[in-house]
């Protein structure tokens, strides 16, 4: 049986050379299309020269994509933008990784309160499963079109889930404080991501109303009883890569830093890309990686809980967690092709 | 009339030389003497060769402190050293600021508790004042010994005053989650500080334990009716310079954002250092100057508010608020000789 | 008698922000006028934000130039836009310090061959004094009309001057090695200050034909006997200010390191920015001051003398420069309100 | 047949993580051994903690090298402590590829007069090749004993090799300008490479004295025919990893920038890691993979040759290199566990 085909659709973003540089080793899947309608007839290589000489692949209009025999496609396109190509091949016979955030919430109209936007594809939102292998691996499995997380709710899912999942903390008043590298801004020039503004600074962005609030707060309401209520505040760090969210919840009862660690440990195990860490981590500890690293601890003094999760917002944040699910929905084991090992420092 | 007489002692570490890079230019003192055990006789221009040809002073052993005619010492010292010096000098007719943290906190047994330390000297606890001025400007004017305030806790403390002087946030409960440069870890190279360890990385440390939570603590629990209890986690930045703190509290009535920046400009209208922002500040809003921003804003989905406070760790942190301090002891204007503007970039 | 009166031309750039930060804290001049075209009804603590509460003054636009009152005016323009107002404010009765390269070289021809653009006022070229007090200082005194040098050039003058007006040195086959930070580029994000292409990068640029090889070419060739000819390479640093050039260059000659230091400190005597160091600069060593900072060796194994030269590329490569040039054409001082420490680390 | 057995001596510092980081997916080896003296009976992801899960490995003394069946022994050790582990198991079964300056240069002369050291293993210099493999690749694939080149040696050689052995520029008066990134220090903190040093700056260092100046000009020497003498001057960069090196050169004959171009592409066809590039490369370009990028041109108006040569240090400078050098001692495909994309941003 030969190598799954697979189309990436946006090839100018960084998701989309991401997804190009774990999938080139992948040794169960080929690269059969990549496309950009802005960049077409050129070479994927020159747009992204570090990949001179190893993926030299002419880029295609994503009209190519009716005409290729693929298993898979990633669509690596802005979000408003993604739901139309969603809405296009949904019936084709492959398979669809959306790594835009059209599809993630849970109906179009909280959609078009947080992202200010009408939706165009309202039957999207019956098929497309939420993409986090580690709550639903087995949805993930049996799916024709996977919404894959974002990178901020990635962490701050994977950090919670425990605790809402077993009612241990007040569902209300939970602090989520993330950080995140520049590449989550995207790969268009803009002030906000002018070198001379983020070198050597450190600000707050996006208060009270980021669009990731919502999926992080819809996605663990499916875990708990109770109602789930969060502040989140993400914040510009001057690194390419990385999100650290450090989080804030009250336990509902008596609990210690060893039973924490018990619970998350049993909750994660068989998951992969999961370590539940004796360090606070570092995001070099997950850069270029897979992996979330979790650490979590009870303070005796505040009574409050405190947890640290780690990822690399390119790669279990996007394009790797992409991945993960594509070999759930092929049939392949889940860590193929994903095996890297952090690059640190 | 002549200018003051300024001693330094200890001139080797970042607000030694801070101290130094202001005063230099400071039109009503001048620098007697700068003393450092490890490199008397050196110049301080050796030693930090930004000053070549500004400040080529030879550094001298701290004997020379009893020798020299002198206004007013700053004690740029290691705490668990500071002590001894001021035990030895308190009683000289100069007076004192010390920087470091022997004498923020409320007496020697909390500091026993929090530094893993026997303090020397118990009297000076009785004499030092706090020496934030937007809180402490009249005893501080009296004063023969300022406690300079830790870095973290200029923001914290200057971030909440006005809540917690008013009561209008629940005491117990307060989040303040701060990341600093790498400065603040001080001039002597560690593994923590280890370029590659912190270049285009994150993490918190300190968790639960780090010290300055129970100066801030303390110092708000003075201004409270009720006991304050916080949490504070600090987190290294990739930078050299700046802390911002992420302030999160509950509020015990109702309360607009524009109340809340009401009472923000009327708390510290006629201290010109706190500036009060319609934007979410950076830390290069303030970087080598001696302002604090805040920024103040209340979330009506959550109910949480959400203060974010920036200074730069090496002047309002520590030597600029030290000399601000120098300037209302000695009876001169508060901001003589600390009118630079923020560099940024 | 009252202090002088500036306008300041463009006031959204680098220039444009460092210009006010320095000239805040000038005893002698008082800021008149800051024009936008752009951005004329703002307050221009809107655009800069760190300025809130300092310079709070509100953007005219161009024309209210003619409607002030003023002494001197610092045009801090993009070239190609700048001769435009020379132009049209030559005779008019305040001077004129142009921070773009539009006055800089030779004849309307030069410009014409390596800015691909028709100069527009050609009267300029005899009238304007190349703004590097160093070399020029009588005639900056006298002059209506300052082209304020080049970044990459006032390192690279500096650094050979003493070597060419000496003839020390062979006139071809010099190289000058430089690397810049990312705010020579301009405060307009583009893909080349885009943070991730910047961050824990570097690169060559502008290979053969960056516009400042001629400007030190032309302003070398003054000095030297012989036809001089250099290559020139600027490097992107991912740093916010500051430059640094290694030249290389050959003897003609018996030389040793003793005999180079004696001569380039005989040769800025009476220089107060320039500082002959016994190390190898670094950028921090000048960082936000308006220092130059040159290192010179030999080296007997290769025959090569090695020279190192470095600034703020904003400061001594711009801002400062033209504020020096303004105190010597106004009369004052050279060094008034500029003797800013540099801002280590 | 099954994999081959390898051995890691020295596994606190970068080379020694980098090495387990690529060895760790090579298909055709396992690591049998990873030693450490100082932190013998800690886990290998105590240390490196991004290893968690991955890389368990608990560290052993040595002394377990000669009771371990190995294949391929690595020496991931400081120069001047190598030598002895050479020495001792020169005679064993396995092969060595020692990554230390300590077996690179022509003799033990040379090494005493520039690493200011007496060699205590005169006969290693006999049997050593050294691993470039690019020159020597025949050789390595017979050798018992590699000496892995060190990191700046290695961007100069493959930038200058085809001119040098066509004979084809002025063997004197070679310019070598460098800047690396930090990693190439060492894990070690000091000063030089602590955090607030180095960040927003830049600096040259070792002027004129540097060790990799005389294995540059060694193995240049052996490729030309007339006595090569270069000037080499590295330079710190505030990056993890990556070197960039501006090499300067004068033709002795007449040369079009298209003749040089295809010069190199016919000097390294069927060298897989070297990338003879239509764009000046960026070390990001490089980064995290075992390419080295190179770019050349001749500028027509100084009559220059300019060739920019990239790497990253820690691989294609160190450990990437080493596993290239041991596929071939091993017979194995030179690319093997070696295709790693460069991660950029």
């Amino acid at each position: 049986m030969g190598k799954k085909k697979i189309g990436i659709i946006g090839a100018t973003g960084y998701t989309g050379s991401e997804l190009v540089r774990i999938l080139v080793n992948h040794p169960e899947v080929e690269i059969a299309l990549i496309t950009s309608e802005s960049r077409a007839g050129e070479k994927f290589s020159d747009i992204h020269t570090s990949f001179r000489g190893i993926v030299d692949i002419v880029l295609q209009p994503a009209s190519q994509v009716e005409k290729t025999d693929l298993d898979l496609v990633f669509l690596a396109l802005p979000h408003g933008v993604s739901m139309d190509f969603v809405k296009k091949y949904h019936q084709k016979p492959f398979k669809i990784v959306d790594l835009s955030g059209d599809f993630r919430l849970d109906s179009p109209e909280v959609y078009h309160e947080w992202y200010q936007k009408e939706h165009v594809y309202h039957e999207g939102f019956d098929s497309a499963v939420f993409g986090l292998p580690e709550l639903n691996r087995e949805n993930i499995k049996q799916s024709e079109l996977v919404a894959n997380p974002g990178c901020f709710p990635t962490t701050a899912i994977l950090g919670l889930a425990p605790l809402l999942s077993e009612g241990l903390v007040e569902s209300r008043g939970i602090i989520v404080d993330s950080k995140t590298g520049v590449t989550g801004a995207g790969v268009k020039p803009k002030e906000v991501t002018h070198f001379p503004n983020v070198n050597d600074n450190f600000k707050a962005y996006g208060l009270k109303k980021h669009r990731h609030t919502i999926e992080i707060q819809d996605t663990l309401n499916k875990l708990s009883s109770e109602e789930v209520s969060l502040q989140f505040t993400p914040h510009l760090l001057p690194v390419d890569r990385g999100i650290l969210s450090t989080i804030y919840a009250r336990p509902v009862k008596e609990l210690t830093t060893a039973d924490l660690n018990a619970l998350y440990l049993r909750y994660y195990e068989g998951h992969p890309f999961v370590r539940i860490t004796p360090e606070a981590p570092s995001i070099k500890d997950v850069r270029a990686s897979n992996y979330c690293n979790i650490f979590i601890t009870f303070d005796e003094r505040t009574g409050n809980i405190i947890v640290l999760s780690a990822i690399d917002n390119l790669v279990k944040g996007a394009a790797g967690q992409a991945i993960q699910n594509m070999n759930l929905m092929l049939g392949l084991d889940e860590t193929t092709g994903l095996k890297q090992v952090p690059v640190n420092p």
